[in-house]
């Protein structure tokens, strides 16, 4: 790996920079486990659901928690931007982080080992993932060349090694795998018990299924678009949050000449959700991935588009013209996205003065 | 994975379809630790350099050998598009082979042993990565959806699930990795430890540097493409056998709607060659590839081309057209692709009247 320190990168956990965003409707008892890797940053709890519920939270830990009052109060009017009984809430916690680096994890992932039994410090990774760059444009063999014991391999063109700014890193989970609820339904059994050791760049102009339970993303790169959608109650979708985000990121990243990771690190998913009730979650999603999917892979945004909120903004109107044939629905979620735009620029205009531009 | 009887094909090695070409200049005794493995198979052995030296073969194995004599008397004046003094002999073998599979693989290369300490079967590993399906169109973050124990995840439109046939198997290396001269200079020390245990599709529209140490294919699919260019004595380049191969194969493949995967197997890379003498070979090629890429990167092949030799034609057109201004070397690369093509349909009049179409 070419001249990143990165054990000065595991020392220094960043932990000024980074912000640990948690969707639930629970007490986070899940955090005890945790302590040793995530005491040190602080916490910003989206609390789903009704907000009367006291959620309790471990002792010692720095956190600041928004209930639907609190989303309601701060973001008025636009408040209905954000899902209400969905996972995707958590993307108000983006929104209202001042720090460069954001880490959101499910309450029902734990840590988990690698093949020596050691325990995986879930947020080095990440930082080592989002510090050293991506090689979008030309796939390495050996995976991560930024990564200790490895390189480029031979027959890689010296003008790509430099690489790009990776903007997201996207982690795995051992034991219950993200499937849909009909692959849930078929193989109730079926365990994730493969410890991959690698992490790579999604290259340039390739889509993946971003999952937002061990996810990590640089929000000065491209925070505004990361929006988890509009799901949950009172809409006719739900669990396409991740994937939605998933999806509008990279074509931005791809866009703006931001790199995508996948690999590690793993969490250990604990529970897989009732795959009856994903079914019922679901069931338009999985109908409409295949138009929204086919969207993403042909858009082209245009040259004006050189930040992640103006990308983001283009891609609401293109939203809007093309998939609102599919479903009356897509108009509401367009003009929810720019909706999100306004309250994120709103909530952060330092930020958005000094937006990140396209390379 | 989806309906694919991954035991079955573990438990029958096809040997009546796979050939296993091996370019040498020295006697195979590194065949004996293959016996195991490669015993049932039928080897294609073609001599480099002097054909008056005699290569010893390991008892038992059933084989056919091929100097430069025999090379020459049976391509007549096309036998100039075979490389000389360069592992890109190989391609010869793939030539003269009537099977569906070949299996190529170098002579300084071991059986390595997953981190269970089992040896691994590379023959067995290939086989299913090319009689599974492969997956260009969108990643799988849980890597192939077709082996035991995974399958796609959520948020994979089910209309590509299906995947499209795989051509072609890059296995990797453990111990010395295949970097270029200036990085083996670097860092002599390196050493591969690290086994990943993934095998992947390289998605449509992305290039990899593609090594023939470790290599099976379709021939049926993507032989007529698995050309290893003009290298070796008497050309000014060398070491890039397998890199033009692999670009030009993947082109291939990405239009006639084939999958290219790497990863496993392993075998285990024995020894570094010589750091100053690979200078000497690559410095044309360090240069050109800088070219090369892109224009791999840029072609675009037209419909009339439905079947690899088609493409390959095409392919040959588009490099006197747009390479020859790189080097003239190029417009004798080009001539020598045509020739390959022409005596590949000579050999191969019946495999090219079922010539795979495109879907």
């Amino acid at each position: 790996m070419a001249g990143y320190n990165l054990e000065a990168i595991e020392a220094a956990p960043l932990k000024e920079d980074v912000d640990i965003v948690i969707p639930t409707i629970r007490s986070l008892d899940f955090l005890e486990q945790w302590r040793p890797f995530l005491k040190h940053y602080h916490l910003i709890i989206v609390q789903d659901g009704d907000p009367s519920i006291n959620i309790r939270v471990p002792e010692g830990y720095d956190y600041e928690l928004y209930n639907r009052n609190d989303i309601n109060r701060i973001l008025g009017p636009r408040a209905n931007c954000i899902s209400y009984k969905d996972g995707g809430c958590r993307c108000f916690g983006f929104m209202v982080s001042k720090k460069k680096y954001i880490y959101t994890i499910d309450d029902d992932c734990f840590v988990a080992k690698d093949p020596s039994g050691k325990e995986i410090n879930v947020i080095a990774q990440h930082i080592k993932n989002l510090e050293t760059p991506s090689t979008p444009h030309y796939f390495n063999t050996l995976y991560d060349p930024f990564r200790d014991g490895t390189d480029f391999v031979r027959g890689y063109p010296f003008s790509l090694r430099e690489g790009v700014p990776t903007a997201i890193s996207h982690g795995l989970w051992l034991n219950i795998p993200d499937y849909d609820a009909p692959t849930q339904l078929v193989k109730p059994r079926e365990r994730n018990i493969r410890y991959v050791d690698a992490v790579m760049t999604i290259p340039k102009g390739v889509l993946y299924p971003m999952c937002g339970m061990n996810l990590a993303f640089n929000r000065e790169l491209i925070g505004p678009a990361m929006y988890f959608g509009l799901m949950g109650e009172g809409q006719p979708i739900s669990r396409y949050d991740d994937m939605w985000a998933g999806w509008a990121a990279k074509v931005v990243c791809d866009h703006l000449g931001f790199g995508v990771k996948t690999g590690l690190p793993y969490v250990w998913h604990s529970k897989a959700s009732n795959p009856f009730v994903n079914l019922k979650k679901e069931h338009k999603g999985l109908h409409w991935q295949e138009e929204m999917v086919p969207f993403f892979q042909n858009l082209r945004l245009s040259k004006e588009s050189d930040t992640a909120a103006k990308c983001y903004l283009e891609l609401s109107k293109m939203t809007k013209e093309k998939l609102t044939e599919v479903d009356p629905y897509f108009e509401k979620l367009a003009d929810a996205m720019v909706a999100w735009i306004e309250a994120w620029e709103e909530l952060n205009p330092a930020v958005d003065g000094k937006d990140v531009k396209a390379k």
